[in-house]
């Protein structure tokens, strides 16, 4: 390990609770350090729907996934928080003076007085099928997101799946792509009864075309580039299809690990935090987000925000136990960082 | 009375909390009526403030409040709500189903299966100085908030008052009105000591002048038009000052009496609530935003937000106990009122 950096609070996971509960401590006069196994900020908003239009923040009637995060990350800068990507978390202690030292597989090694969980369903990453020739194409021509719909344009695409994603980005690319194959293993699909009708009716249009039931069970192709998907039916038809591209829906895989090692209560893995001060059963770590739950608890983004407000007014009490908070608002004082 | 409105949810208070409460029982498939006293919709931001910008919303880095309105406004506006605007409440009864009907002064009733308060701190208006002749200079030449700087430009401004209000316009119109005289009946201000420091620098500069300890009484003028704001000092020593416009900040006036008349348990002009529900001390009737407390509230208009979430949830259990929520993401389904 190299230096340990010192700051008010370490945030694990760098999705908009993670990245607001910044804004919210910076407000306070607390500085952050942010950490994050994904390469980027954004957590499921950048990794799995930037293109995607969110409806129910408080105060957007529309915006897409990619620019709330644009927007979270300009809303924190004037705070300067440190940014720890693309290493996962593996390493936490507390000291007799109740700070918390954490450090990442690198090494990044940070000393804080609380700590924020905003991990939404835990570190996560694609789940990926069982094709041994895969790491040659992802991110060449074999997709777990879909960042840019502009790319397929014309293309030939494959997408491999049954649930939301899979389905509406079918509906979504049956305009923009010049084929559309939609494989899942079972000829029933498990998305919204609204999805599930308009893909039947681009289906019927000759937009889209199924292979069901079929499973992906290799790649063709060279250099990266996939030429053909090899599907395979349940009594070993084989079918190969022309593809330039392949995207694959087969949902997140989930680490909830840290939990148990760091002695944090969990609930069918979520952590129950005292919703007073999002406290988990650990004095000093905090969650907020979907990783947080208490009676009553909605798993929205707007939850989220709130209780990235109510952790740094409970942290600023730990931190702070002698002085207590001139709460101002924004509007009375504008951003404290910003002076 | 006229004929009676039904829908799912009564909602009193048109102000950011109740806006939002709006979009989030229509994304749950509830209808709404809107009540408010005041003849606009915003609550404060848009009587106090629609100018100011605000930085604390999550995933707006910044926006004035009256900006803020507007895209509450078009994210309520799928859901039709129906709004009673510009009359106080002030009458509610509940009848055997469990079901009530609440009406106005001006006669509108509409008979709801729940009612979300989202009064803020109470049906409000702004202190008025004991002026008799004030009445005839509203909204002409006195104003009780600022709405549009422009107008103000090279004018001569009288402001009235010592708090963060009449500190913050008296500075945000120094460098735009032609002469600046702050008035108040002290000679320390109760202000952001921010403020109190840009406040003098400002005098220093000879861009604001002070009238202190004077008290603002009576103003000269006639057909609605200020020419002279009369002061008076302790020692009864009078002060004719040249004003184009009068702008006093003597903060607001409060009316929490319906809470006593409705039954409903009020602490410290506050009412309790279950933080799981948003339900107050009487069943079917739910409080968000300000007005609204509990154990670790913070009295942010994000937090409104999220209790205008958590209520729709609960008022949808309330109405539909028999069919549970199917729980779906914006991202998933889009607006369902906007099929």
């Amino acid at each position: 390990m190299g230096e340990t950096s010192t700051c008010d609070v370490a945030i694990i996971g760098a999705g908009p609770s993670g990245l607001f509960a910044v804004f919210e401590c910076g407000m306070l006069g607390l500085s952050s350090h942010v950490f994050d196994a994904l390469p980027e900020i954004g957590g499921q908003c950048t990794a799995l729907y930037p293109e995607k239009p969110i409806y129910d923040i408080g105060g957007l009637p529309a915006i897409s996934a990619g620019d709330l995060i644009a927007n979270l990350e300009a809303q924190a800068a004037p705070f300067n928080p440190v940014y720890h990507l693309g290493s996962q978390v593996t390493h936490l202690t507390e000291g007799p003076d109740g700070r918390f030292t954490i450090a990442n597989e690198r090494g990044d090694t940070v000393n804080a007085g609380a700590i924020i969980l905003a991990a939404g369903a835990g570190a996560f990453g694609p789940n990926r099928p069982p094709i041994a020739a895969l790491p040659d194409f992802e991110n060449i021509s074999v997709f777990y997101a879909c960042r840019n719909t502009a790319q397929f344009t014309g293309k030939k695409i494959v997408i491999a799946g049954g649930g939301d994603s899979a389905l509406d980005w079918a509906i979504a690319l049956a305009d923009i792509a010049g084929k559309v194959t939609l494989v899942h293993r079972r000829d029933k699909f498990r998305g919204a009864p609204a999805s599930v009708a308009a893909l039947e009716r681009l289906v019927g249009e000759g937009k889209v075309e199924l292979a069901v039931p079929f499973q992906l069970s290799d790649i063709l192709g060279e250099d990266g580039q996939i030429t053909h998907a090899r599907l395979t039916s349940m009594d070993d038809e084989i079918r190969d299809i022309e593809a330039d591209a392949l995207l694959c829906f087969y949902g997140l895989s989930h680490d909830l690990s840290f939990a148990h090692e760091w002695g944090l209560h969990l609930e069918k893995k979520e952590l129950p935090v005292n919703a007073a001060t999002c406290e988990t059963s650990r004095a000093g770590i905090y969650a907020v987000g979907d990783i947080a739950c208490y009676e009553g608890k909605l798993k929205l983004i707007l939850t989220g925000f709130a209780e990235g407000a109510i952790a740094a007014h409970a942290i600023y009490k730990r931190l702070h136990p002698e002085t207590p908070l001139h709460f101002e608002y924004s509007t009375t004082r504008g951003l404290p960082g910003a002076a």
